[in-house]
């Protein structure tokens, strides 16, 4: 599934643009000649997923979510020299983003191959730009787990202590929701699990537990359905995530995908021509 | 200097909110009886420089920009459980985020604390929240570079390149822009800083030089004029910027104040009330 | 669950108003003094379902979905003349639209009464107007489908031929959506039917089938799942939708709420004062 | 005359699109490769006017406002399986609509063939589709009335009531539009006719009177003047529209043209290539 | 009448702020405290009719449309004075041009006084401020014409070129038009105004003839017929245009209204408080 | 420098022509047979400075800037009659008013040739028309002042008044705003002059000298420094800028450049073909 929606796209680079623009570069319209026209590449400052797709106007020599190394370069372009300069920065900025998020993920998915276990997002994205970001974790290898709020349920312990408790909640959502929807719950215990389960929960979301108590717990839910989800949640780090795949979880929740992003390191070298 | 436009952050944080909401919150609904009400803690969960003024609508503890210990509730809110918890996602997105970014700028501007030397942020920012960043390195004790290619010249070598030397450029800005704006001039060398004061810049802006050269530098250019600035870009570091400070630039720009930022741990805490 | 986003509701309200209004109602600017008073209300003129609530500015004398015999007096309001004027005939075009979606959303539902069959809407809505007929259709007491492509997966026939097979369609679906979406299959006998289950299908949509096939293609399902979801669609009408219904589906989807809407017969009366 | 503006009716389209796609088709994107083609056509399924237009990416074999047999091949087109899958819905949904406004409209001509009559559309048009149900009404062969409040001064007898008088109504809106618009004005019988021409209506809208009442009003008001329109409005059918017609007036305004609309069947046949 | 569309009007002003504010005013963050407070008063500089309406926030001395001597104090305002220095030039600009244009228009008022030729204005308006222009005329005592190409019909010789003849234009769209418009006619001598009012005109448009021509053209269509209406358009100047009011025709256009308009003369004092 | 932002260009022109054409050219739609094409051209009625860019579209005989005679057919065009026509009004309001802004710029260019003073103009401009009149400015030979608040500092004598004293303001801007802004300051007299430039302001505006008191007051900053720009503003007109002039200042600042603009007379000949 592909988040991509273009028409969006184009608006979102439209607004970066903007951001940066203004009225206009002052530098560049005071100094080049108009129709001064010039080249300009992209190269790789270590070693990256790279996310290039957005930019579809570039000649790229790398394709979206291929591993690159430091000196590569990964596209060129050429044309009127303002428009390189004026575009540059705003590039820049959404590349080495994009490819950073694209990079970890990739990281993190290769810590657990060989498991079921997928690598899945969250919504602790940067604001404005949640579709670029599950965009690349796609590109780096993961799952994108629901986009926003409307695109599925997840009841969490806030809604279960409000409902009363978690079967009530669940029951509820189920209730109000029809068959449509695929109902996630947050469980901390087996006990918690039974309810879940029973009360009609598709995914259990695990939050909080080791690789040992998170085995025990896949055990205790497969006795119980061959039908249901279960997803960790929690701290999860390049460290520990082997071991929680281990434990037979379908889903891994990864925050450090989208939130505290490293930019990659990547140039633009620009020359006349 | 204050870039916090109020009608473009209430624009910015609707699209925020939109982007995670979609077309509601589906679990709320489903589960949460209507008008059911709730109150909602923001916990610092590690010191941090506190950026709250975007969400002026919490009951705030802390002041914008000032430093919390690990476990102070910054802030509360109540209100509709629907409409807290609709929330809570983009308002920690967001309030991690740009706590992090004042939070690194403030760690800057104390390691150069007692030299004339300011912290100045960059055009590196995440796309879409340049504002909103700049800003949170205001808090932080920080100052605003310029806001974008349309707020002040800056002649690049790629300008210098293609225009034919660094002092035609520089003349040929002046020409264009009149009285009206400052320019800026990246210089490598004596011999640049030379060339650029003599055409009619008054910021000389210096990449890649040890922090010996640049007291060098500086010193050369002192002498040529009581006028121009100097700002020192580059590979600055928390661990390299006060040797940088203590060579007597006016500027310090430092990319890691909005690149690849480290978001805060914050923490929200909600009851039924 | 309730697909009305406010912000959405007074977006579309205005374009409405925006399309009939124009540059201003120059009747009345022509005519009726400045500052003018009236009071105005709206009259059943048949016995309906009342879809009230986008005009909450309106004193409501009846509930939004309660059933009102012809002549009652359903909601009052007051103002400046010129205003009352304005909005009269968007109001009314508004009102009887969607009290006819729910009015006849409400004599299926009663039709059914007594069974397991839920009555739910589908795509084949007015064109702008979805969100507000879709939540009309929850006044009637329907159920709500997916709002729209994006919003659950259906495959269809069309899909399953271009995909090889319908089993082939089903699986490829479950591969690339994860655990977060249900999936709905179109099957035509009980041999699809297995397929679909086979490969994963949570629902099963039945088209075409009269109700004593459907009811042998219900128990076949049964036996097989417990889990899985039959949803009939078709021609269904007021007079076999009961036939459908004892033949034990849980969802009947019924075009008629939604298209040909008849709209129904409110008056508005208006009054100096 | 000709309301269909072809920038509003893109941004129409696009904003019934958004609707129905959101964040894209994922049944779509999960099951078909990538780049399929295919080829679908509209096919009738019941007599009707068909209204084309507002799709013109079609390749159409039937022109706008011709009436065709059930069975018709009305429209083919061809390209990427995932965008004939995507916009399908929305273009029943209009088309089906469209060319039921156009095709009750026609009715209503024919009815009246060989009188004086036209038959011309009303305000009481579905909210947000105006432009696109006026242009069907001229397909069917109607005539267009007033595009809404800005376009035309229409005295009721809220207008003359809240004025003082029906004349003073007039005479005040003569006054205050100078000699650019056209002044209707509601009668009810002979005085008030005789009334409303004396202070300089140039349109007579009748309503609630019998086709015999109508023709000795009709009569009365060619005697007093030559150039001022009748116009019938009130609860015109199929079955008394002629009856009306052949009492001489100029329109018959005929709220079903547009209100309680009968979508056409159309169906629309999928196939790879 | 009144074109003063109160949404628009906003939406304008916000677009004339946001054009001189940019990112903000810059001078007045950096010099003036927080919460600092002003008052100010608009002073007229030379005798004026007065156009205030559009900044309803100010306390005025003056009602719209009031001739006031120079010196006269016509409006003050207080509140924060970085509020006030902010929105100071796009006031001033905006009710300047607005005063000249009322100004304007009361002196060509005055110069027909007493005929029975009103002053009315054209499409020759300041690209995005007809509807403030058109809102001045009113306020200055003149008539509207018709506010664009869609809101009555004029016929002018290019569209008579066209079609072929005058009349065949005039009977076109009358047919096209039906009952719902006012027909105008550029005419140049007696027998295209015959020819226009035998082909269904109402309205001649005269230009190009003396004031002697006129009266006897006026003369020869009054024969013709008692309601057609007769406007003079060309160089109409406060010299001439008595001269031309004399002569008898209903409707006086002149360009002058809102072409060259002279900006009156309206001081900005400010001080703390 | 070059203001003119092609997007937001296209969107002011978008504007414009709603604003004309509402919901369409209903006389022209009446009266021409669809798809008549015609050919128009622009004609200079009088000597003036063409503002051609805008409409590039148009096959223009005259380069933007160019000076042409009365009588010079200075552009045209062909295409579809319908669309020239509707567009004909919007384009000659544009061309005239902004052919006025570049013909009276080069009026006052010329006036001080063979001088150091250059011509800039204000923030005088027609409200939503400020990127187009600057534009036309550099076309007449002018200079650009700051575009708007954002886009400079300029400290006034109400700046100076809030903050205490001239001085005050000048070092209070100085600090807030770093080294990346010049700032401007209204000094009326040497002492305050010599106050502004010892307080670190960049441009000296002075306002209200008379031309031999001015060329003291340029004496005198000249003695203080070398650096400091001189810029008069005040009652600047054709007879008296000359002798401005002469008194040595770098820039004259002249409201007339964009206030009170005269159109120039441009006629638009159409015919068909």
């Amino acid at each position: 599934m592909n988040w991509l929606d273009e028409g969006a796209l184009y608006s979102s680079i439209g607004l970066f643009l903007r951001e940066d623009l203004g009225r206009g570069d002052i530098t560049t319209q005071s100094v080049l000649p108009r129709n001064a026209r010039a080249r300009g590449r992209f190269v790789a400052g270590e070693t990256m997923i790279v996310t290039l797709d957005p930019q579809q106007q570039l000649e790229a020599f790398a394709s979206d979510g291929e591993e690159v190394e430091a000196g590569k370069v990964i596209a060129r372009t050429s044309g009127f020299a303002d428009v390189l300069l004026a575009g540059e920065r705003v590039a820049l900025n959404l590349l080495q983003h994009l490819s950073g998020v694209a990079t970890i993920t990739r990281q993190f998915v290769r810590a657990v191959e060989g498991t079921e276990a997928k690598i899945v997002d969250t919504r602790k994205t940067t604001p404005g730009l949640r579709m670029l970001e599950k965009y690349a974790v796609l590109l780096g290898g993961g799952t994108n787990h629901r986009y926003g709020l409307d695109d599925g349920l997840c009841i969490k312990s806030n809604h279960a202590g409000i409902a009363g408790s978690l079967g009530a909640a669940v029951k509820s959502a189920r209730e109000a929701i029809g068959h449509v929807h695929v109902i996630s719950a947050e469980v901390a215990n087996q006990a918690e699990a039974t309810e879940a389960i029973a009360s009609g929960a598709n995914v259990l979301v695990v939050d909080g537990l080791g690789p040992a108590e998170l085995a025990d717990l896949v055990g205790h839910v497969r006795k119980l359905s061959a039908q249901v989800t279960v997803e960790v949640s929690g701290p999860i780090t390049l460290e520990n995530v082997r071991a929680y795949a281990d434990a037979g979880p379908n889903l891994i929740r990864v925050d450090a995908l989208t939130q505290s992003v490293k930019a990659m390191a990547i140039g633009f070298q620009i020359q006349p021509g």
